[in-house]
């Protein structure tokens, strides 16, 4: 179980395609998951994320432990069986979600106290609890409990990362099953030393992949590629390589040659229900007055079910008038997109043209120095 | 165009099963047509609905009307072209939202005066300006423009006819296209002769159709069927009859035995976005507690997609978390309840065993004596 095949490497960049065997199938590689926080990938039936050709899901240890309780879903059959989906799930560890949702919160060495941002509850996470929940949910691939700390403040990140290197080792501790993968998660923000001594750490305790958490959250996109650029040489080859909560169609393009295998972002099915389409070079607001009575799709090269069947008017009316078939539309537009995106890199790294393919994508974007880094934060 | 083509009628009750030809397709009857509101059944794809044998959307022409508007709709093709359905569709005449939904609002001989819900602008319907607006969508069924009265004020309903009745006469007169049926709709309110002095009315005046209108908005269940009754031996036998925003099963079985061959209600769709499941006998409302660690599906009989993939502790926890797929399952389980119904049904007549399925099914729900009348006003 949890074999890594890889079947091409790019000589040039540091892409790769391969193949990651798990209990509920094989997550092909480079691969984009679409994020169920509670559940469901807001806005799609499983049915609908099988005929975009998803293959991977997210799932988020945080809300479920709230709401219904990791408990229950134990109880009905775990995850898979309780949200229909019978394909390859990832849970995170909750760790991300206790710092940027929860309200007040005390972090000692032993754990995190933090309050509901439902009900305001208290609760305390620490690395077993964390494990412990991810066991009830039993998704494929799980993650070490760390803090993801301001990604540029050197001392606390120093300080942070002695907390997410010994929650790490507990968790590998803590883990009773053995048809879960247990990925580490490199932390240590925009500093090359703090990354390099995070990752090594990680390597030690032999993880059976390895998460890199803490980017895309504020930092430039110079930064966020410099640390994907020192992560590709130390990171061991055989291991797959997990790049959390980046979903913006140039930060994959940029991850996968970059040697990044798995990704997750809420960020097309977000975007979706805030109106916005995703189209190579950008994105249409489907606000704006100028689609009122624009018979074209949105992307007519697209073969997604909007686009086969719908005007950017009409979709622009369902904004407007807050339909829900405005979010199913969009949210499967611009997962389609993205997994498009990710198969087409795919072929081109098994076809050996990944150089060309990502060069001529990535000039329709504007270049790293111009633009910041965003990622789920940074969304209108 | 419009032929309707009865090809069983019960002995016994009213019950008929027939077909009423469209520009786009075959409407079989007795059929229940999900409400498109502001031109999308909410939560669902038109790829949904079909999969579900809906063969009838109805769309309101006051929603469109004020968004996106008429005129665009008929620049982008129509509604058919514009909301994505090949299908027949039907408008209503705007009268009842006009009433029951704008703000201030003056009645005049000529038509009303009233301020939109969505921004409070200014508009004026008259009989003219309603077939205006649904020639401009190009629904294949489309209504006169009519008042919808308390029903139960003698004195209101019979100086409310006069009006509807001219505006019926001006809407025949207004009519250019002749690929629309225009119903007529018969008001009246809960008084005998009222409806029938409206019945003879419209009927001189020679519709392809009749609606009966101003019903299921606050009378009992008792009256409602008694107008039913009535109307069913004034009514020509050959032409289709429509009883509007009627959509519990059990008015849809009392109604199929009084003849009635085309019913609409946003209850199915509604219900769901309040978290409740139609089933035999009621409802399940999902909300309760007493579903949050049940793993049976809604109903084990039903065949739908909800029902085939997920337990009602999975359907609660969406709809606690507010989860649009919540929104999507239950639509899709509410419609299939009823179209499977309606299908029932339609077979029964043409099996000649209307009586007995009726009697079986109406079993399972209270004696109208016990009960009020249910449309779209009192979902709770």
């Amino acid at each position: 179980m949890f074999e890594f095949e890889l079947l091409a490497e790019d000589g040039q960049s540091g892409a790769r395609a391969g193949r990651f065997l798990t209990p509920h199938g094989e997550i092909p590689t480079p691969i984009f998951a679409p994020v169920g926080t509670s559940a469901t990938v807001k806005a799609m039936r499983p049915a609908d994320l099988l005929d975009l050709g998803v293959r991977l899901v997210l799932s988020n240890t945080y809300h479920l432990f709230l709401r219904p309780g990791d408990e229950l879903v134990r109880e009905l059959g775990g995850l898979h069986q309780f949200m229909g989906w019978q394909g390859p799930i990832l849970t995170d560890s909750g760790g991300f979600q206790v710092f940027s949702l929860s309200k007040t919160r005390e972090i000692d060495a032993d754990g995190v106290l933090f309050q509901s941002h439902i009900d305001g509850s208290r609760h305390y996470f620490t690395p077993e609890k964390s494990i412990q929940v991810q066991e009830n949910l039993g998704a494929d691939i799980i993650m070490t409990f760390d803090e993801c700390p301001p990604p540029d403040d050197f001392n606390y990140v120093q300080e942070s990362l002695v907390r997410t290197h010994a929650w790490a080792a507990r968790c590998r501790e803590a883990q009773t099953r053995d048809d879960q993968a247990l990925f580490g998660i490199v932390q240590g923000g925009i500093f090359p030393s703090l990354r390099e001594e995070s990752a090594r750490f990680l390597i030690d305790l032999d993880f059976p992949g390895y998460a890199i958490g803490g980017l895309s959250v504020g930092e430039s996109k110079i930064e966020m590629y410099a640390m994907l650029d020192l992560l590709k040489s130390i990171l061991p080859i055989e291991k797959p390589r997990y790049l959390m909560g980046v979903g913006t169609a140039e930060d994959l393009v940029n991850g996968v040659i970059q040697g990044i295998d798995i990704f997750d972002c809420v960020l097309p099915t977000r975007l979706a229900r805030h109106g916005a389409a995703m189209v190579k070079g950008g994105r249409l607001n489907l606000n704006n007055a100028q689609f009122a009575q624009d018979s074209n799709p949105i992307d007519t090269s697209c073969h997604c079910y909007a686009c086969s069947h719908f005007s950017r008017a009409y979709l622009r009316h369902l904004v407007l008038a807050n339909e829900i078939l405005g979010h199913i539309l969009l949210s499967t537009h611009n997962l389609h997109f993205l997994i498009n995106l990710m198969n087409e890199l795919r072929e081109a790294i098994l076809n050996d043209t990944v150089s060309e393919y990502s060069r001529d994508f990535l000039k329709h974007y504007p270049k790293p120095e111009d633009s910041l880094s965003v990622g789920q934060q940074t969304v209108a």
